[in-house]
């Protein structure tokens, strides 16, 4: 095992180096125009998958972006672990706020900088390099190992979703591991055992037939803007409580333990509030900052847009106006339950004098998994071995649409061993990730796949 | 007079051409891009005011555009008129709205289809060709004449307003004439007596300093865009009354005479409503279309944008969102104190968790002019005699910022002879000028010069 972890450590240089080859690809999966950078990290993946010694290494086409699968199963009797990842990124808007160009990834205080160098390129990348370092001093692994990493994780992981459902045999395993998710803090071996789910909206109000001069028609019709507006506005109270009729009723309750190990965590409300440059936070009243974050459900307008939005003035009554809206969804919630009361809520919301279009973009349930299980157990052991600090537990605010479906289909828990950081700029610009927590991912990887073979 | 008449109705399709060549100068006040066609449309009016016969034609530079000026005295002890127009014109976005490109002109079904055809370049062309009719067959005209042509009318019309309070003599004139309104109806000879004022305004708010994952963060955050959607919906109560405190104060109440005027014109606001393709209309309580457009102050949502608003979706929440608002006036409210009573308002809705920035874009004070000043009578007359048909009086809810000042500083009434019609798109897609308007207009602006000269 020392070995191992040995030819781990010597290898970093190059591993960067491969790093930095993967997220030179702009493989942004919401947008068409990327299609052959998508077909291009999946190669990567296959690529690297291939030179680390695993089998029966494809890529598996779908009706969306293609899936790479890679298998070996040389240990019988030891438990099989599928690791999850996946290639795909956000888009780089706003593009003129990165100090470096999104795909041209750089090094520079022990971090590296590209879009997906965190989420997830990055993370996932340590699980090919421990698996690589195996075969390479041992010839073998300690457990069986599976790999599926998809491409459509940012869009609603559709095909994998349905790939799950229709091959359950093929990818059947004891545990999944996931490195998608952040660490509490700077170098505090962290395991998440609970996910927000996620109901994304998109509401688009569409008033006269065409744009209109405001002052000749100014008051004479409703204004898609001001009624797109006010339906926003209408969808969470002064106390930030989300007001569609019914949405808390599935919701459970915090336990007292819970309240108690959150607060064991020293929470910085006010360094919060600082690193994100906001005077004051803001949130569901009656809750502390991490249980709206990891416990309660949310309500976010992530992009709205309508009329004339370039410089000086333009007197336009706008024809149309859009809206994205998003629900962060907490156990028992369900986000297809969520999707019809929402829209029936908007609906009631919207006068007559204008038309209304919802569509539901995408969505995920939440996720919580029991803390005392073997694989859980190994990979809380294996994080405290690498890190040399006792690895603590924690939900995260964020979703992983895919989680829920490894749970429910595969029948296993799911370890995520995330070891990213929420301030490292994922979904804006500047993404980063520590490559100390690079390095010490691939040891916790390594660890983990030992731990659990014992 | 008969002969003059002629010339103009013999000479239509060649100013047809003419204003073909005008109208296919991109001359965008707002954008700066445009800063050269800007000053190629300001050449244009300059060459055409000289072939017409005007002296002293000349262009006068500013901080801003262009203006273009020409003067013809030659007729002691007649009245003198300035006539004014503006060779810009609003932006064209949305562009893939325009049936056939905004600045290559066409002539459909007896209109002329370009950005600027009725606001202002067709409208302000009739005046140029009136002028031209009486050299030509007269050597002389009727009234002493002044031209005073803008190019920022379109963005508050600064630079004019600067000259005009610096030149009040250079611009001396007993009434000045405009064509840059609407006619009540197809065929219907109108004339304008009073404008609605503006104040345009832009607020943007800003949460955390950068974008953040909606799901690591939300609901621990103010985000910027569903402030903003609050503070928006809260400038309008449930009726459409403006609920920014002491709005109303100063507006002057519709004089009974007005009310019955306005009844008498028969508008169907069953046909408003289908031909803007809405199922209803909207607007304040308590008050008919016409009295919502014309005699109401009210409040619109220009533009807003935050946040991703690209096709699918990203779960960010935006650091920033943005709109512009913009009020119409009614007399006697004042832009500027309307302007402070917004400013103090908006920031009372903004909670303590974002930053808000609130910036005057421009204004206009609202106007009424008296119907019985001879140059109002001689106009309508004018009018009639063009038309075969009764002018009408009626009120707009545009605003002609320039208008005010005119009034103010030369103390001469404003002549608001509009031969455009509201539903020909102007500050839309396909924007258009009815020909057989053009040709009436053509000859209005003749009959008037002469009528006023008796």
């Amino acid at each position: 095992m020392e070995e191992v972890i040995g030819y781990l450590q010597n290898n970093q240089e190059k591993y960067v180096e491969e790093l930095k080859e993967f997220l030179s690809i702009p493989s942004i999966s919401t947008s068409k125009e990327n299609k052959n950078d998508i077909n291009n990290a999946a190669s990567f993946v296959e690529r690297k998958l291939k030179e680390a010694g695993m089998n029966r290494v494809e890529i598996i086409q779908t009706e969306g972006h293609p899936l790479v699968y890679g298998e070996w199963l040389g240990a019988p009797g030891k438990p099989t672990v599928l690791i999850y990842g996946h290639y795909d990124v956000q888009p780089v808007d706003p593009i003129n706020l990165w100090s470096n160009p999104p795909f041209e990834p750089v090094v520079k205080n022990g971090k590296i900088w590209a879009r997906g160098a965190t989420d997830d390129k990055g993370q996932m990348f340590v699980h090919i390099k421990s698996v690589e370092a195996f075969f390479k001093i041992m010839g073998s692994l300690p457990v069986n190992v599976k790999f599926i990493i998809e491409g459509e994780e940012e869009i609603g992981s559709e095909s994998l979703e349905k790939f799950i459902s229709q091959n359950q045999s093929m990818l059947k395993c004891d545990a999944v591991l996931i490195s998608d998710t952040a660490l509490y803090d700077k170098g505090i071996p962290t395991l998440t055992y609970g996910l927000r789910g996620l109901c994304y909206m998109e509401i688009e109000v569409t008033g006269p037939k065409r744009d209109l001069h405001s002052g000749s028609f100014g008051g004479a019709v409703a204004n898609p803007a001001n009624v797109l507006a006010k339906i926003i506005s209408k969808l969470q109270d002064k106390n930030n409580k989300i007001t569609i009729p019914h949405f808390y009723e599935d919701v459970v309750k915090l336990t007292k333990k819970e309240k108690e190990d959150f607060k064991a965590l020293k929470f910085s409300e006010r360094g919060f509030a600082k690193e994100l440059g906001v005077a004051e936070l803001q949130g569901e009243k009656g809750y502390t900052t991490l249980e709206r974050i990891w416990v309660r459900p949310t309500l976010d307008c992530n992009g709205i847009i309508g009329g004339f939005t370039g410089e000086g003035a333009k007197t336009v009554i706008p024809s149309k106006a859009t809206a994205k809206i998003s629900m962060r969804l907490v156990p028992n919630q369900d986000p297809q339950k969520i999707t019809k009361q929402f829209e029936k809520y908007v609906k009631s919301l919207a006068p007559a004098s204008v038309k209304l279009k919802i569509k539901a973009i995408h969505g995920a349930y939440p996720v919580l998994f029991p803390q005392d299980n073997p694989a859980t157990l190994s990979a809380a052991a294996a994080m405290q071995k690498a890190f040399g600090k006792k690895t603590i537990f924690m939900r995260e605010g964020g979703s992983i649409p895919i989680v829920t479906t490894f749970s429910k289909k595969l029948k296993a828990p799911c370890v995520l061993m995330g070891i990213g950081l929420n301030s490292e700029n994922l979904h804006s610009p500047n993404e980063h990730f520590d490559l100390n927590h690079f390095k010490l991912g691939m040891l916790s990887s390594a660890y983990f796949l030992n731990n659990y073979s014992l």
